[in-house]
């Protein structure tokens, strides 16, 4: 028996029929990183102390992913999420930047995908507006860092 | 002076003006990995062999993402693309599946970010299918192999 | 303490959390107008009366904005609009349009930004349609007419 | 008296108001057919059993094309549906390959045109994958074969 | 030796490479039929006689889905197409209306996927705006008329 | 004769046939204003200042509805821009934010309206932003500021 749950009997591909699934509060929050050399994460610093853009601009593109991500992960639902916040660290090591997004729902199904999508896109909108001075970053450690459900009012 | 090529004399984020740059053949690659258990990389290579569908979903994933990428990072340009191929590999350690995306375009920029996020969205479509059975998997290594341009006709 | 919802703590982007919002429904109604020469709004009228196409097309696309709305305005949530009317009105003055645009919906937030969002390419649309005969044209008055709520099933 | 649901009095276009309604569940099934040259259809099913390929890519595409309907069809609702499967069978007369899509939701409206959608695209996806071998391909009988709604937990 | 120009060399699935080709002028006829009953296509009549809207209306979908192809089908190029207009016509049976969509470029790759994709949702849209009057409807006949090339200026 | 040239021999819509076309360098320039209390124009400008994100954020919104003109604006052409930039001014009078959006591509047809799609979208999203601390904004003077041409290397 399969435990994958987007084949059917056949091992054809369908997305997951949750139509019965009550609808509850859900949470996902999921990380990534962007490994970038020490010069160009102070450059991005001083950018963000100053004006923000880069970090800005890398914020509002992983939100717009979050609300596409049905649109991209062939078999997620499209789910109208209700939250999405994204953040920024810089750890003292100073050789990367971790991106931490969380996303919320009143829905029938989890949005684990929602919340790695945008920080996916975030780490890649960094990457495209320093790669003109910065050939050696890598993107990576892209993980579900905790997910929660608890009834919401219409369950 | 800024390097920073997505930011105006004021910091301001803009578009990269790229309209007098000359149409040329422009090729990038990208590779990532996801890393799953062993099991589950057996698991979807057996589905693999016998109806080809994980790794068949995330392809078409990553080839529309690559089509999709001036839609996603907000200071890409639109690019029509020509060329996209997306190719799955299991290295001996059978503990991760790498990615390795191939775009290619004759136009006026390169195709790098077409290349990543493409790698990015097959990785992302990996961990949605199979997330049901491994809860432990981790996208990384998303980075940029190689990139080159030559003359065409237009040119 | 800041009053911008859209901004948290750290004076950051953000989309602001209505999970636990209850459902109600919701109604916004916003207008705007395009000014153009009066031989080009008795064209367009003409047109109306004969075979309606300008303001047909106008209509259409205030109606397919509305669905989009969410992807244009970065921190707008997604929304499922239930309810959609784009009109069109001559003043006797006969040198402008007016558009009015009412979107309905039964949800967690207000549908007021999906209602200009409408009404604003409704008027770019009929800028685009008749650009070739009248270049003074200038869209304008895009604002908020009503809004109100009510309790639904669900809340 | 008008029957078009949606030509508001004056005839002009409008979305059909559906805030009001029940959610309830709602199923469609829709089908359509390509028709092909034998040949072709043995070397598809060839393709399927070796690898699955023409019919996994027509699968994918029918499922995102179901998700897009709003987006599509301009006076259809924007709905996130929470089921969708596509399936294909090859007839005995082995002169084309019929497929039937099953769309499902909780929602306030019915989803027959996301299952027509779905099987309208999975079939030209056929049709854009075979067009270098056969150039005498039609598709045809894009129908809906049934729905069904029943209460929900919500209603 | 496969004549599958989507599948590699292993059968997997891939963008065609057209990089390298000359830039021509490109056209493709593609046409559609939507079945209903004769009342229906009478009551679409006047309304188009009179107003125009049901075709109006299905001629913007089938101009607005050529525009979509690209992210439609997943192995189609995105393309900026040049031209793009879709006819109606009633034969005199009066029991179907036939829709043609004619599509051009100056590209690398042809169009007859832009002009099939946009008689297959013009029609799906006149099934949407009738499907409350009309429970028989069937779309078919979707099919390629012709296409031609000539060369371009910047071939 | 009719001179709308969107509008066919019997006054229906299409997407005007730009094909044979020669590819030339093109710019267009728009404006629009969002008319705001001067208590909400000064915190937007301390924002701005401290960490600019409203403007940041509307500027994002423009350059990524720029883009996207041709799948708002039902006949405008899908076009690959080349270049985007939105500046902000705040006038004197301080009672408005004036934004200005500048668009360049080497193309077949002129980039007006997504000049104009820029600037709409741009003011749109400030409204979004600052809806909860000021209820009397409107969006306007959206106008074509100027658009030249001149050849490039592929005419």
């Amino acid at each position: 028996m399969s435990d994958f749950t987007h084949l059917d009997a056949r091992g054809e591909v369908r997305m997951v029929d949750v139509t019965a699934k009550p609808v509850v509060f859900r949470e996902a929050i999921a990380s990534a990183e962007i490994r970038l050399r020490t010069e160009t994460v102070g450059r991005i610093e001083t950018q963000t102390v100053a004006k923000g853009n880069v970090l800005a601009t890398a914020r509002i593109a992983g939100i717009q992913a979050a609300k596409r991500t049905g649109d991209l992960i062939p078999l997620c639902h499209p789910l109208a999420i209700t939250k999405c916040e994204i953040d920024f660290e810089i750890p003292e090591t100073r050789d990367r930047i971790v991106i931490r997004g969380t996303v919320g729902l009143a829905g029938r199904t989890g949005v684990e995908m929602e919340a790695l999508t945008a920080v996916a896109v975030a780490a890649l909108t960094i990457y495209d507006m320093c790669k003109a001075i910065d050939r050696e970053m890598v993107v990576g450690q892209i993980r579900l860092e905790s997910k929660r459900k608890e009834p919401s009012a219409e369950a």
